[in-house]
């Protein structure tokens, strides 16, 4: 059992960190007691605003002696419950810690802390002639928070996710111990691959304080291009045709109209095209504008002979916003389009996304429930949204779980994975036992003992399931 | 205490396995008893010539059982007692696990077994158009060993180290199951990073039987250009001017005069020029002959600038055997030089690299022995040599010993790491506790224990210094 906070706890974390950065109990927002989708929800007993690696440490170390559970926080737009103190105790919030420490253009390399959001951190390099490719949609998270979930975001295709472009890591450990993994350095072959294994933790293994994150020069030219299709069946079976073309592509998203009408309502905007049932939205980028034409050209083409309709270039600064502000509004416009929704983040091999969708239509009908999904075609990585729009509780959780049934069955057939880039957290703890067995689970709980032994730290997460 | 095989021991392993893959005792050639350096030498009591994944799972069920000790082993080609087996035992031999099991051109994968070599596996995917980035210098090296390093080589300026292609891995856990870890899928945020883990762990936590690769669509043009300086001060400080310049770069390797002399007259044929001190190998490589053009003429001329005498395309066939058949057999060609050598694998942040090259003239110099090197500036990972040269074994030990305790000193005070590539093994233990300390020591200990609670596989290696 973990120990409640009482007002000698409060007496000392007064005594370590200025009281007002501290709020105990009902001074708490009730903001803090869930993320954005909001399925789990718990109260913090304490919520602390830190600045520094070492107020970090210094609580956590009190935190470990007196056995009081520890989550950290940073814009709490998680989408599975990682963030949540579903035990109460300590949240220890990093958005103060938002400062760009150095930018190292001999090592191209950007220090940070946890707080900095990805939003600043992209504009921060670009003004700096620089590139981070990691582009999860939502852009107000922390890069804390990304780290923690290993995001993933559009341009994957060509560029990888989170993990590829953390180079190091300060960490304190659940017992206050502050340790540094990795360096500025590209390569490291030194001991087992602790860097690595932080990225993706959710916040359970350690609190992240400082990150070294790995930059590219910023490519010069970025086109994108917009293709309609008359049903998304044709749209996506495009997509292996593209992969195996080798053609050099940044992002290949897919979206349905339904999700593009939910948007424009949303924002109040119009998209360019609302003709058509399914489009694709292919992004090239690179340094040579007549490589780049070329590509699309060639891209273009293909699609064209498998069933596209139609190719707009995303050229002027109108239709740039207009479709980006869009593709950035999805989550929250099929949030707005319904009373309460559930997400399923799977990941499945590249050439089965188009049976997946499909088997998400099939889902829809036979749960009879409504399950709009956009995402990243390019890369397998699938967002799907299943909408309550309306049932009673019980109808809703019933339906709810049958359609997650089906749909992680699906995934695990397909050899794919519970979570391409949102994490398991709370809420998809059973769906990753599911797929991974009791031996991995155990494994994981095995190495979740080695940095928390007293299980103090974000517990009942990720690998836990009856806590 | 570990079991010493006796002949109960081998009637079980001829039952599962067919006794003509099976060598005990004095069958087992000395070879087996080291690897490409030979610092530390042990005979393992059994050799096993695996076939499947079943096979090495029945064998470590066994040796698990029993508590024998069990180390892999596929070519050989390590350089820090990685793959030596210095508690005796069973070694299990993956070299006839040498499968290519599936190319998936629609998912750009590649499923392979443990003991394909790097050569044959490069050569396979080029023949299909298409492109595994890594390369280390020994080609003779297998995937699983290359996994087992995260073997980094020459393009990982450009297209990063062998972690970053490794998609999934079925391995054998010391108990005997069989697990697999990873998919084909592109991105995973589903529990922790175990693959990831895995990569790296130098056969220490389980044994790869099977991996998928990512690949590549093959760059239809690649160039090298050779440039040569009067001292190798000036070569390496246009490195740091190269990458800020933001050039798009694939390899910037270094290679001294003494070195080319070396491998000239090991391999007895000739280098294109040998009139200069030093000289920088670099290589472009991408889809469009002007780009390429235009990154390869701003970056000579910037060389140049910087005092580059001349600069050769690397472009006849000749011209690229020449160069590359060099650049390939430095490590050979410096063993051949000498009668015993150790090596320094460090990798520092790119910008030190020219600081620390300098400083391992003036560790030559103090400790008065010969420390040739080569290898990676564009991603700060050198390869130096410190070479026996005829003193007598007690004298040789003091001096290699000093000179590895400045070099390695002087890497931790510019934030590198002990090894870039090649590893911690036997060889390096001291050096990774010093540099990461004995938290770090522990939180590995911690993760060898989870998957290995019994030490039986690859005993006293990577954080395991008093065994």
């Amino acid at each position: 059992m973990y120990k409640k906070i009482d007002s000698n706890d409060i007496e000392f974390l007064k005594s370590v960190i200025p009281q007002e950065r501290i709020f105990v109990g009902e001074e708490i927002s009730h903001d803090f007691s869930h993320d954005e989708l909001g399925g789990i929800e718990a109260m913090p007993e304490v919520l602390i605003n830190v600045l520094d690696t070492l107020e970090v440490s210094k609580i956590m170390k009190y935190a470990y002696d007196n056995n009081i559970p520890v989550v950290a926080r940073g814009s709490g737009t998680g989408l599975v419950g990682s963030s949540t103190p579903i035990n109460g105790g300590i949240m220890i919030r990093t958005s103060l810690m938002n400062h760009i420490l150095e930018l190292d253009e001999d090592n191209l390399t950007i220090t940070v802390e946890p707080g900095v959001l990805l939003m600043e951190l992209q504009a921060y390099v670009e003004d700096h002639g620089l590139f981070y490719p990691p582009d999860p949609g939502e852009k107000t998270a922390t890069i804390g928070g990304n780290i923690s979930t290993n995001a993933g975001g559009m341009r994957a295709v060509k560029y990888g996710v989170t993990r590829d472009y953390v180079r190091g890591l300060k960490v304190v450990l659940p017992n206050g111990d502050i340790e540094t993994f990795g360096s500025k350095c590209v390569k490291n072959s030194s001991g087992y691959a602790m860097k690595d294994l932080i990225v993706g933790s959710e916040g359970t293994l350690c609190i992240i304080t400082e990150a070294i994150l790995k930059l590219l020069p910023l490519p010069s030219q970025s086109v994108s291009m917009l293709l309609p299709f008359n049903t998304m069946e044709k749209a996506i079976e495009v997509v292996p045709e593209i992969i195996k073309s080798k053609a050099s592509l940044t992002a290949i998203e897919y979206m349905s109209l339904d999700t593009i009408i939910s948007a424009e309502s949303f924002l109040g905007k119009k998209f360019p095209d609302t003709n058509y049932e399914a489009y694709i939205l292919l992004t090239f980028d690179g340094n040579n504008k007549q490589e780049i034409e070329e590509e699309y050209t060639k891209v273009a083409n293909l699609c064209i002979e498998h069933g596209a309709i139609d190719g707009y270039f995303v050229d002027t600064d109108e239709r740039k916003k207009s479709v980006w502000s869009a593709r950035g509004a999805f989550l929250e416009a099929i949030k707005a389009s319904t009373d309460e929704m559930d997400e399923c983040d799977v990941v499945v091999p590249k050439n089965k996304v188009a049976k997946y969708i499909e088997y998400t239509h099939e889902v829809a009908k036979e749960v009879n429930v409504r399950i709009p999904s956009f995402g990243h075609a390019g890369d397998g990585n699938l967002h799907i949204y299943i909408c309550r729009d309306g049932l009673n509780k019980d109808e809703w959780k019933l339906r709810l779980n049958k359609a997650f049934d089906l749909l992680y069955n699906k995934a695990i057939e397909y050899e794919g994975h519970v979570s391409g880039e949102h994490g398991i957290g709370y809420a998809k703890r059973e769906y990753l036992a599911k797929q991974v067995g009791d031996k991995q689970i155990a494994l994981m709980q095995g190495i979740k003992k080695v940095f928390d032994p007293k299980d103090i730290l974000n517990p009942g997460k990720v690998c836990y399931i009856n806590e």
